[in-house]
């Protein structure tokens, strides 16, 4: 039953299961007591974070253990807005960042903050220029992800904290996809981290300020963690979460050959099984166990389903999962197309034969969903074709627009039109995923009675 | 070794540790995912929320995992004071409170909240007609602990539930000290705990928020646990706090009736046993595991340290200790001695022997540090003695200045006076609390060039 979901949670390393059984005995008590067991609490306390700040490449006490990593970017950005308000409220961050960045910049703006999003390339990479560019004089604080967690693609880290180093602006790195596979290139000022992604347990996140950053935590005070993670100490935990980045980072040399072969296999395998597949993220600059593709004509629930009875654990950035009613937005801001989207991500360990029967399995799974959709396998001209023809799609989600567009481009003319009428926000990013894939002309969209009017030219 | 520490973090129930191992392996995988292990993670959560929801007397939906119990009261009072933002911005709180409390509280009134803090009496209980006079037409939220976490108290919580109704107030209760031993009294709007406290795994808090009661999270948005808590959900520690909640709840009626027999003991035995003690909290309305008191003359590190080496591990609310400077605002408010003050709280399963040899031991390493700090034994009054004489004890720290004024108290005839000059914070404290123990008169206190000036009237 392969597990290929690591960007969301990996198993839990060995490693990090013996230190945590052997903590539970030593590490409950509360270290700030002065008493046996709180003194031998502080030990470990000390020690998992004298490990943890080698790893992460800082000094100690500029390293914080938070409950999660989301509370550790939440507290972060929060901490370090307001140490350097009088500077100015501006706070720049990539339009590919994770949700908990995301939010934490919609906060800030609902306070009376503003916030500028960097764009990104199709790979979902930023421009150091670009982004250097919005950096202001207000700018209070930058962020930017070490690698994006949808599609593995690596940003240029040492080149915008050097441009950051120069405006004299703080930057922020969320290195929780990253940190297992090694150091963040340094220049950061914050860094921020989960256990969970490396193989660490649940409930431990890293939080590094580096000394002289202006940091103010907000929330009430407490004194515990530096006054920058407020709760009681989690100390089985963040020895277990410790242990195993070291572990992991022993690993990590070995493991990410591997994994990198094992991902160039699936990019270059999965266009030549799957037809109408594109593949998205950069193939070189990127993490070593994780790629991402989308199929045309594909619902990416039902395809998460039908690789879930086929044994497959993998996670989608579609609209048309559980979870969310809106496409993935890093794949919206690269631009590419979001539906039937599989994220695979593998674990440590994973094997070549797992991967081959992963290979062998997908094309036979996606042909499958699209025949239920009544996708179209090939696009014949029809006999009496008319100029431009409008598709009403209202009510009909994602996939359903594009299949329905693919179906009927073959009955206009070369130079005709054809008007999808959708209320569903994944048509606004897939119309012209599909237009940029088959080689039509996206003329545009223009607002209608429901939902939008997108428009297409066939071209060949 | 006896650990008599419990209320501050409880040692691991050996049912918490079984279903921490249990779920390690079954409950490390993102729960809102579609495959197999998501829903294995999503079946672990559902059932602990089920149990723990049982056990805390309110609906599964109500009932939100926290990554701490501090974490459980800081999002509980923000968001239900934002919930009810548009009634008033009026906090009440009572001065006994846990610092997490009055924390939240201090930070609510920083930004343009106010807040009332309800006196208790001497035993360190609220009234629940003055509570109920404090609550106000713009009073957004009310907090009360069901007990005290330093003294023991109980505090009148259906009572003061039932004026806030009266009232159409939220109460929120923090359960932290009290939910391993039963549910809290109904009435409640809010309630608050830790998992810690009662034999859980660190790392879990519960906030329960009724139906019906307007919350509105505050901080970045994430779908997770209902939007309350941020982060990651840490399933394998949920799921023991679950399993230990229920399995310390089957063993609460029999051991509170045993540890509630040592509790008297203490309680009456140790003022026995030492010389100028004062042993404070509600004697009958009070936790089963719980007593605390305080010996004249003596600093509370040194007790400490003292009791350590007799390898028993206990707390204290006095200044002298490495974690704070200040007294506990708990034996403030109650107005009682705060120095030498030690804390016993018995874990589960303390065995009356363990109790027995603290009993043997205390009274000499009480006098061990008295005589270390030369306080008096007997006070034999001064054949030349002056109408007043002024002690200065400037420099000097808790319990110095004491043992200064019980030094010389006999040099003045009765009638007398001895001014205390004195910059250490604990003798705003201690002083009258002396006076009281030793039916001595207090007659105030005065500003002076450096620290206060504290006067006292020599009776008997």
């Amino acid at each position: 039953m392969p597990y290929f979901d690591a960007a969301s949670s990996a198993p839990l390393h060995p490693v990090a299961r013996q230190a945590l059984l052997a903590a539970l005995d030593e590490g409950w008590a509360d270290p700030a007591r002065l008493y046996r067991e709180g003194r031998r609490a502080r030990l470990l306390l000390d020690a998992a974070r004298e490990a943890a700040a080698e790893a992460v490449g800082c000094r100690p006490d500029e390293l914080t253990f938070t409950s999660s990593g989301t509370r550790a970017v939440h507290s972060g950005i929060s901490g370090a807005l307001a140490g350097r308000r009088r500077v100015g409220r501006h706070l720049v961050v990539s339009a590919v960042e994770h949700s908990s960045v995301l939010h934490a910049a919609a906060t800030h703006e609902a306070q009376g903050g503003t916030f500028a999003e960097v764009p990104v390339d199709r790979a979902g990479a930023v421009s150091a220029a670009v982004y250097g560019e919005a950096l202001r004089e207000d700018t209070a604080l930058a962020c930017l992800q070490s690698a994006n967690h949808e599609v593995g693609t690596e940003q240029p880290v040492a080149e915008v904290a050097e441009l950051c180093r120069a405006s004299g602006v703080p930057l922020m790195v969320d290195a929780a996809q990253s940190l297992g596979w090694g150091p963040v290139p340094t220049g950061w000022s914050l860094l921020a981290a989960s256990a969970h992604k490396w193989g660490g347990p649940s409930g431990v996140g890293l939080l590094a300020v580096r000394k002289g950053v202006r940091f103010a935590p907000q929330g009430p005070a407490d004194e515990r963690e530096s006054g920058r993670a407020a709760g009681f100490e989690n100390i089985p935990a963040v020895v277990a979460a410790a242990a195993s980045l070291r572990a992991v980072r022993a690993e990590a040399a070995a493991e990410s050959v591997r994994l990198r072969a094992l991902v160039d296999l699936i990019r270059a395998r999965v266009p030549e099984l799957v037809p109408d597949v594109e593949v998205v993220g950069d193939p070189v600059r990127r993490l070593p166990h994780l790629v991402t593709f989308s199929c045309l004509y594909v619902d990416g629930e039902t395809l998460l389903h039908e690789l879930d009875r086929a044994e497959f654990s993998v996670s989608s950035g579609s609209s048309c999962t559980s979870s969310t009613l809106t496409p993935s937005h890093v794949l919206r801001a690269m631009g590419v197309l979001s539906e039937g989207n599989v994220r695979v991500s593998l674990p440590a360990g994973t094997t070549a034969e797992d991967v081959d029967r992963f290979l062998r399995v997908l094309p036979g799974v996606v042909s499958e969903v699209r025949e239920k959709l009544g996708a179209p396998v090939s696009v014949a001209p029809s006999p009496a074709a008319a100029t431009s023809l409008v598709v009403d799609s209202l009510g009909k989600r994602c996939p359903i627009p594009v299949i329905e567009l693919a179906k009927v481009i073959g009955e206009v003319p070369v130079g005709g039109t054809v008007t999808v009428l959708s209320d569903d926000e994944a048509a606004r990013l897939d119309i012209p995923a599909w237009c940029a894939m088959r080689e039509q002309e996206y003329v545009g969209e223009e607002p209608a009675d429901r939902g939008s009017a997108y428009v297409v030219r066939r071209l060949s």
